[in-house]
């Protein structure tokens, strides 16, 4: 039986040889995409070649070898001893593969990796998303699968967060995360998909501050960003709320704001529309309201094996948007000193529009059910 | 006031004056080491070039600027905007900064930031390590301080778990786990340094089996490996306990034979020793006492921003010892099937030998206080 992993390599390969070029993975998403074999980068050498035809090869550690057949449909898997000189091993496997003088490496193949193979293989080096960027931006079934799985955990603990209402206030950022991950856990997640964001008061205004030991104030707003992980793939989406007490006097404004520029992208998504348009659909919304200069950041990015990858939804960024992309809307105002507000949802790209895959409220109020504005 | 960061950096630049090469970071412990600044690799350009000479430029994201200010001493933090072309201005940074022809990069740096580097300055490339794996290996004092506290945050957990006793029969080695982790929280510690090991009974015996849902039984030796991370810096301590009952026959001879190749190791730690001659002062230990073939492993491995870093105590490892130089010394013995010693402390050279970093009890009982033998 052909498996999916086997039908992604013959198209890889067919686009390869298109682009007169050969392919070499390391421990990455891509790697798992082709091969199905997961594993993080390490410090050993561990690579799948890819010729544009014939099958693919493994070159990998002794101890991971038996690992890799069992795995892996990949048939033909060679191993190196740690006593053996990997950089010898590695020009011996080139010379018998016979590659070209184009080798699309790993996007983020390590700088290690990289030079070992051009010191022994004269040629010119391009990325492996080149050729796989346009096969894993649309998502299959399975994958939306697993997507729409990740969306609902990651709903449920959002849930079970907010409900804390007064109780979070005097808690720490990192208790709170603790929280976070603890219902996460709860909700069928594995881990979290990036590091959890407790952003609470001016620590909000830091879009990549995650969490520390502020206490959660009553009044303050609350950035609230995080996401779990289901069969490989992530979630992420982010509320801001106030758990408890009166905001500070611009936040509910500016949330509104946030939240009507994260509508109005949403409404923009469907087949065709550049992903630019996305972008400037939510940016309109908070440039009008004379917030231009704080929403630092693009409206998007695509979610898939990586948390972060195409199609980034970002000005300058004219690729037109086709069904089965997945991507994050998640415009955000940045008062430094004061407070932030994001609001995010996953989308799918649908035939006609989009579907989101986050379902929860997406006002600020944490009060009890029914008391809701 | 100069900073530490200011320090180590003003030390690399005098290495690449010696080395005729500028130094390129990404988001790595090498950046966090010169920097302060923390962040996981991402798919934007963020950069920290350090010239020869002249102050170091962070070129990075528009959303991290704020943040890298205030975290990081580095004076001169240019950014770049999500609708910008990163290459265009990266091109001219490089431009402005004058680098020579030799860069070395990031060990772990992506392809794709390299290949971005490659294309906008023509250059040779080599590794970051060449200047900083010198400097990284002899910890400075703020650097001992954070490893001395993260030792103790990891001594008060074992103490704590220790004085289960015999409640901890019959809770799975997962629970055993959760309990470590929460004591390590307790104890001041963040998250954990590497995957929880509670190894019990037959599963001590391979070493790198973590945990699972066997119950502790009475009498079973339980391999109790873990650790924590303080002020970003981990430890990484073993103790081989038996929480309640008689162990098995064999276990006191070897729990006593590892101990002493443990202490043996210890006392042979000098500088200007070498690697190979530490790993040998346990191996000889275990050897003479007819267990050779069941220590399996290296005897340690540095231990700094990351868990797992140079020197490693192994044979063949001819590099002497300096003051300064942190690392594991955990020889084992294991027995398939049955169970499985690793007594590990941290230690740190000095000037004339090494202080441990861990000073919990070494033994395997886990009597009450006062009823130890």
């Amino acid at each position: 039986m052909t498996t999916v992993f086997e039908e992604r390599t013959r198209a890889a390969q067919e686009r390869l040889r298109d682009h007169d070029a050969d392919l070499v993975l390391f421990p990455s998403h891509d790697l798992t995409y082709l091969s199905g074999f997961e594993e993080h980068p390490g410090e050993r050498h561990l690579l799948l070649f890819v010729p544009r035809s014939g099958d693919p090869v493994f070159f990998v550690p002794d101890l991971y070898g038996e690992q890799i057949r069992e795995t892996s449909w990949v048939p033909d898997v060679r191993t190196w001893a740690d006593d053996d000189d990997p950089r010898e091993e590695l020009a011996a496997v080139l010379a018998d593969l016979d590659l070209g003088d184009r080798l699309l490496v790993d996007d983020t193949m390590h700088a290690r990796f990289t030079q070992d193979l051009a010191a022994v293989h004269d040629c010119e080096m391009g990325l492996a998303s080149e050729v796989l960027g346009p096969l894993r931006v649309r998502k299959d079934e399975a994958e939306l699968d697993a997507l729409r799985r990740a969306g609902e955990a990651a709903d449920e603990a959002v849930e079970a967060v907010r409900a804390l209402g007064d109780e979070a206030v005097g808690m720490t950022e990192d208790e709170l995360a603790a929280v976070v991950e603890r219902e996460l856990a709860a909700a069928g997640g594995k881990g979290v998909s990036f590091e959890t964001i407790t952003g609470s008061g001016p620590n909000g205004a830091m879009p990549h501050h995650t969490h520390g030991d502020r206490e959660v104030e009553a009044g303050d707003p609350v950035v609230l960003d995080f996401g779990t992980v289901v069969d490989r793939y992530p979630s992420d989406q982010t509320r801001t709320v106030v758990f408890d007490g009166e905001p500070p006097e611009q936040f509910e404004e500016v949330h509104v704001v946030v939240r009507e520029a994260q509508q109005a992208a949403v409404d923009a998504v469907a087949p065709g529309v550049t992903c630019e348009a996305v972008d400037a659909a939510a940016r309109e919304v908070i440039e009008a309201a004379g917030y231009g200069e704080q929403f630092v950041h693009r409206t998007g990015h695509g979610v898939g094996l990586d948390v972060h990858e195409e199609p980034y939804i970002v000005a300058g960024n004219d690729r037109e948007l086709e069904p089965g992309m997945v991507f994050s809307i998640e415009p955000g105002v940045y008062l430094p000193g004061e407070f932030g507000v994001r609001i995010e949802d996953l989308v799918v790209v649908t035939d006609d529009g989009c579907e989101r895959l986050n379902h929860t409220d997406r006002g600020w109020r944490c009060r009890p059910s029914g008391r809701f504005d």
